[in-house]
C-alpha cells in the first residue's frame, strides 16, 4: 500500500457482527428461507429511498415498518410480541470469528478505530457493548447525526470531521458493496471484507482491497 | 377527489407489466425461489445507492451487474448466453389482466397519459412496443435524461417540466412504495395499486388513492 491509513472506519452489521441468530429467527417465523433476505434488502431500499427523497426516519423504525411489508409479501402474519423478539436479536449479536484477535492486533499496531453504522446510536452502543467489543473503538458514530444514510458522502465526512481526520487518512472497512462504493467515492480508501454471500458491486470504483477475512486485512495492513 | 388530475404518469415494471415470466426464468436458472427477488431488490438498493452517492450507470448495466452479486449470493454460475436470455424477458412482459381496458378507459375519459421509467429510454420503449401498449401514451419518459434515480423529486419534475404540466395537475401511479412515497414527497398527488406481494411504506406520506387494481382506478378516478 503507498498510503498506510490511520483510521479505520468499521461497518457493523454483517462486517462485525454475524446476523444469522437473527436470519434464523426471522426466517422461522415466516416459514420461508428468504424471509430475512428480503427484509434485510428492503431494509436497505427504504433507508435508500428515504436519503433519495429527504426525509429521515430511524433505522429500527424503517427495520420495523419494512417487517410490515414482508408480511404482506409473504401473506404471513406476526404478533406484535413475536416481532418485538425478532428485532431485538439485533442488540446481541456475536462478532464473526475473526473480529476480536483482529481488532486486538490493529488496535496493538496503533490503528485508531471507529464504528459507523446506518443503525441508531443507542443501539450501536448496545451492540457493540453486548458482543464486548467496546475496549477496542476510539468511538462509535451513526448516520443519525447526519440524517443521511450511508452511502451518502456525508456520513463519512461526518466521521472525519468529528476526528479532525483528512480523507487521505482514512479507510472503510464494509462487507457490502453499496458502502465500499459510497465511501470509495467520497475519497477514502476502502477495504471490502468478502463475507459469505457477499460480493463487491461491478459498476463501482474498486476497493483498495480485498480480503477474505479481517485476519487477512490485518496482513495486509502490515 | 378535491383535485382530478389531469396528467396520469405510470410507473412500467410491476405496474403495468406482469415479470413472472422473468421471475420464473431466473428462479429456475438459480434454482432458488427467491432468486429473482434478490436480484429485484439488489437493482433498486444498487440504483438508489448510486443516486444517493451520485454517479449514475444505465438500469440495464446495473441489473446485468447485480445478477453477477446474486450468483455469488446463491454461489450459482449463469452463463453469459443465459445471462441475455433471462435479462431479454424484461422486453418482452405482457401487460397485467387490466392495463389495457383501464388504459382506455382512462384515454376515453381525456387523461393525459405518460409513463416514467428507472428503466433506459431504448427499452422503454421496446417494452411498451411489445407489450401493444403504444397507442394509450402521449409520452414515454425514463430517468435517463436527468441521470437520478426515482424516488428522486428531479425524475418527476423532469415530466412535469417537459410536458409544461404543474405539480397539482399531476398523479404517479405506482405498485411501487418507495416511488410512491417519492412522488408525495415531491407534491404530485399519488395513487397506490395494490399489485400481489405489493404494500406501501408504512412511515411514508400516505398515497392519495388506495386501488385494488387499475379497474378501481378507473372508478376512483371518475
Amino acid at each position: 500500500m503507498k498510503n498506510t491509513p490511520k483510521l479505520l472506519i468499521f461497518d457493523v452489521n454483517e462486517t462485525l457482527l454475524d446476523l444469522s441468530l437473527m436470519e434464523r429467527a426471522m426466517n422461522n417465523a415466516f416459514g420461508n428461507e428468504a424471509a430475512f433476505q428480503i427484509w434485510f434488502h428492503k431494509l436497505l431500499m427504504y433507508s435508500f429511498a428515504e436519503t433519495i427523497q429527504e426525509t429521515y426516519n430511524d433505522f429500527g423504525a424503517i427495520g420495523k415498518a419494512v417487517l410490515k411489508m414482508v408480511e404482506a409479501h409473504f401473506n404471513v402474519h406476526i404478533s406484535e410480541a413475536e416481532t418485538k423478539t425478532i428485532l431485538n436479536h439485533i442488540l446481541n449479536l456475536k462478532p464473526h470469528a475473526d473480529v476480536v484477535e483482529a481488532l486486538q492486533a490493529l488496535k496493538t499496531k496503533g490503528f485508531m478505530l471507529v464504528a459507523l453504522t446506518n443503525g441508531s446510536k443507542d443501539a450501536l452502543e448496545q451492540q457493540i457493548e453486548n458482543a464486548e467489543l467496546s475496549a477496542y473503538f476510539n468511538a462509535l458514530f451513526s448516520v443519525s447525526a447526519v440524517k443521511v444514510y450511508k452511502p451518502h458522502a456525508n456520513t463519512y465526512k461526518y466521521v472525519l470531521d468529528s476526528l479532525n481526520v483528512s480523507v487521505e487518512q482514512a479507510m472503510l472497512v464494509a462487507a457490502h458493496g453499496w458502502d465500499i462504493i459510497g465511501a470509495q467515492q467520497a475519497g477514502l480508501q476502502t477495504a471490502f471484507i468478502e463475507r459469505e454471500k457477499k460480493s463487491i458491486y461491478p459498476l463501482g470504483k474498486k476497493p483498495t482491497l480485498s480480503c477474505r477475512s479481517l485476519k487477512e486485512l490485518v496482513k495486509q495492513l502490515s
